[in-house]
């Protein structure tokens, strides 16, 4: 089949590569021009523009969208939407909420999927793990570039209607916010406990028909070979958290509590804290004063 | 009565006053001699020692140890008992841990009370609250003391036997850390937020009527009033911690869990990270670069 | 001066009361005829709808709406609506959310003036705290009222513009959840313990004197009193949530890590779990099968 | 090599045969007499006794030790012990505290290796993640029957001195319930979220290729593939939690705030609270009487 790609970045280009190499056809476009070269180098079919791209997919399009959530998926589905009808199939496989996955299948024409994609650079070699939400019929079609992009059968499926893919990769995300903290947690309490530890040895042994094992305890493995045993110059601060937002705010409306990636998140928020630090302590520190007249810690102290 | 004071610190200083005030005699012994003058110009009859206290009280001795918890305690006992016998009673109104007091209970001839003294150095002026374990004629004899000392005939009570007053302490200081945190956490969203707030206003008003109004937040109002609407030079870092952690074994022992009060505990434990920071995020971020290719921040980022 | 109100609730009640005890005078309508003739009998002037209320003020009219949050605060605004010129003013004493506050602000020719009320109905006596948000020169011509509603000059004050005092109101409670399940750990954490303890007694003896005493503490003291030393038939199930879920819907908006403020709203979500029971906790149940073989305990365990 | 096996349960009987499988040759103990006869049907040479077994096993003892953490161990080693020399070795593959198992390599004449197993029954098919303490000629020489106990070469480490094998396996299992309840929170939001999802596609979708594929994700599949989309009759109650509650200790031990896995020990113990419910929610419940006017869900409504 022919497969419609927007968005080339290293993602997109995987999705590229991946349906190449299935031996299907793949017609390609980026804002980079270099990107779109490279995928001609590789074996796709370049277009000039989106309106290009679905000119040249003709009738029965099937487009996959991989451009950053937001903004670019609105603007790459205007320039699509006087080209599509029932008929035709877009992906997006972004990191998009699922809310704004709802109103874009309702505001197409054509048969909308949205395809939470995790697995990330590393699924070049494996394969990712795709949650797709949307018509029954369009899945269906779409099933042989997904067994291409996804590790195999087994790496994807139907979750439900429209944003239920993009729904489970949300919640998908928050977990995996807490289940980063939580192997650092461990971790730390190793590195500031009692035995001198080598900790890739540690996490090799566990990676190693352990309960905990895990991809995530691999790259702690190699975090811990390519940095070193106490991390060397990483640095306490952890961006991102937008998906894990999501997941906490959804959990408020549904009135599920999710301590675990509630505290993930928040050590997200902690570790972006500015000087003088967090202000929560700094009041418990004065009112240790003002109860106790202990000394407080100040910011000048010599 | 006659009452005998070991310890003149800040603490012991105020049971001295107040049960002078109170039309009772003290004699008072302090390591430091200018403590002891101090408290015989105040009206106490000066000891030499803990021999000599001992010695001065004669029979049915009223003996109150206000000294820094642990090895100071047993110190103080050890030469105290060979004047001790069953008609004494010796209270220890420092901060002990209750196992601690429960041996030193059975270990020595006097009767014990443990007292849990909270409320401090502004005590001097309303009293204290105190939380006394021990046998209950004991109890009953020192009730003038206890009434001079305490806010009043409301300020203190006999919780139980030997250690249930330093172990309802103990749970005080738990419950303690976590009402500062949480009045922390209210106060760093609100100087973090959508309006220019006068904080002390703030808590001056919710002090006057509001459900969370309570001593510590007066103590907030006075922060704020004292070191500005942003804490000024007010350190990230928030010292103590023993009688909440001795909180939290406690409940791991009973299997109830305080998850607020840990919570408290552990944001002390974090602001006395080193640098570079607390490992488990050090790992995190990492690890988002394994799965995403996330740049990571390093500590000689420039 | 002359107060309109409207919504003659508990709460609404109490302000017309403490209002008329100040020597003002108020105009009091309801939905409910029956609230409205208690209030003639209590000395305010009775109006048969929200329009004759308005037309009983003439110019400048100063009207208080004590009604619940959400549609009828709309709905009482639209029968004013045609009434209001810039010289009048509206408070808004319920509980609203702020960002509503800042729109009714932004459509009412009214100066609006949100203001946050603490205190429940215990608050007849004390008076209330109120955190006022909204145009400086509407909350100086309300004083005299707000002096007469709240605890005093102290118990009230203008936080900033629109918005604000909602907006400080629903900080207020979501400490306010933290603070009150702080002290449920505290006493589980004592009703499980090694001591067999008269809970009140210790809620009385921290009253008196201990750094931890606030209103809310004496509530404890009240419930234990009249509830027994283990609650009696209360139930382990918490209503409400709203603000609270609000709070933390802003903190994460403000990238604030709030953790204890969301434990304490968790607990609510918990206790009003369902059967079977939460699915977290079921999951982990049945992995300890899975990987050790552990013995599963069903809900149809004998 | 030759390797003697004290303790015949689930986990010994794999020792025995992952060690028989690899060509070495085993003397077996138990107190159960078929779990003897059984492991000699296998293979294994029987013992009578602990001192039969160590009789049976010449110089160069090489002694597993499979039996429950606690006394169990120690009587083993007690019946062992005058049968020990420093040319001997004894590897205790149990759940151990660590502390104890520095105890014991303290007091034995043998060289002591403290190894912490997982991996579970699962391990009969795949081999078990070994982490070992102990001095680093003992665990030299026992490396070829690690070697075939563990899923291999890089299943087993050494870890460091005696007690760091247990102390890296108590960590292991605090991240292991933190992670349980991690993806128990992710199916709870999605099992009461706004899609009608088959969480068993969910968990196999992930499983191939997301971030979050783990083993006990795999768990989590045949968990619902087992027990159905509703985990069934599967009860809100998770047993156990020694191992976690030591690594909260130890962690308080260290200041190490570790706030996932606390969360996760904690949720344990709420899971075996019995009627009427937890104290602190029914606490709070009461106070929103008290500051409100709240009704009071009871246990006796109707």
């Amino acid at each position: 089949m022919q497969l419609g790609v927007i968005g080339l970045g290293r993602m997109g280009r995987i999705v590229v590569d991946r349906t190449l190499d299935a031996g299907h056809d793949v017609v390609a476009f980026d804002l980079d021009e270099h990107a779109v070269a490279d995928a001609a180098d590789a074996g796709a079919e370049p277009a000039e523009s989106v309106v290009d791209l679905a000119e040249r997919l003709g009738d029965d399009k099937r487009i996959w969208l991989m451009v950053p959530a937001g903004d670019a998926v609105d603007a790459a589905l205007d320039d699509l939407e006087p080209h599509l009808d029932g008929d035709d199939v877009v992906v997006d496989g972004g990191n998009s909420y699922f809310e704004d996955s709802v109103r874009r299948a309702e505001s197409t024409d054509a048969a909308y999927l949205d395809c939470g994609t995790s697995g990330g650079p590393a699924g070049a070699a494996v394969g990712f793990s795709l949650m797709v939400g949307g018509p029954k019929w369009a899945y269906d079609e779409l099933v042989p570039v997904f067994d291409a992009v996804a590790t195999g059968p087994d790496g994807h499926d139907r979750m439900g209607p429209a944003g239920s893919g993009h729904y489970v990769k949300m919640v998908h995300n928050g977990v995996e916010y807490a289940l980063m903290q939580t192997y650092g947690e461990g971790f730390e309490l190793l590195a500031n406990g009692r035995y001198d530890l080598d900790l890739e040895s540690v996490a090799r042994t566990w990676n190693n028909g352990a309960v905990i094992r895990s991809w995530l305890l691999e790259l702690c493995e190699e975090a811990f070979r390519e940095e070193g045993n106490d991390l060397g110059t990483v640095a306490d601060r952890v961006e991102g958290g937008s998906t894990g937002t999501w997941t906490v705010q959804e959990a408020l409306e549904q009135e599920v509590a999710v301590p675990l990636i509630y505290e993930a998140l928040g050590e997200r928020f902690d570790s972006r804290t500015e000087d003088p630090g967090k202000f929560s302590r700094r009041l418990a520190n004065r009112l240790r004063y003002g109860f106790g007249r202990h000394d407080v810690p100040r910011t000048d102290d010599a």
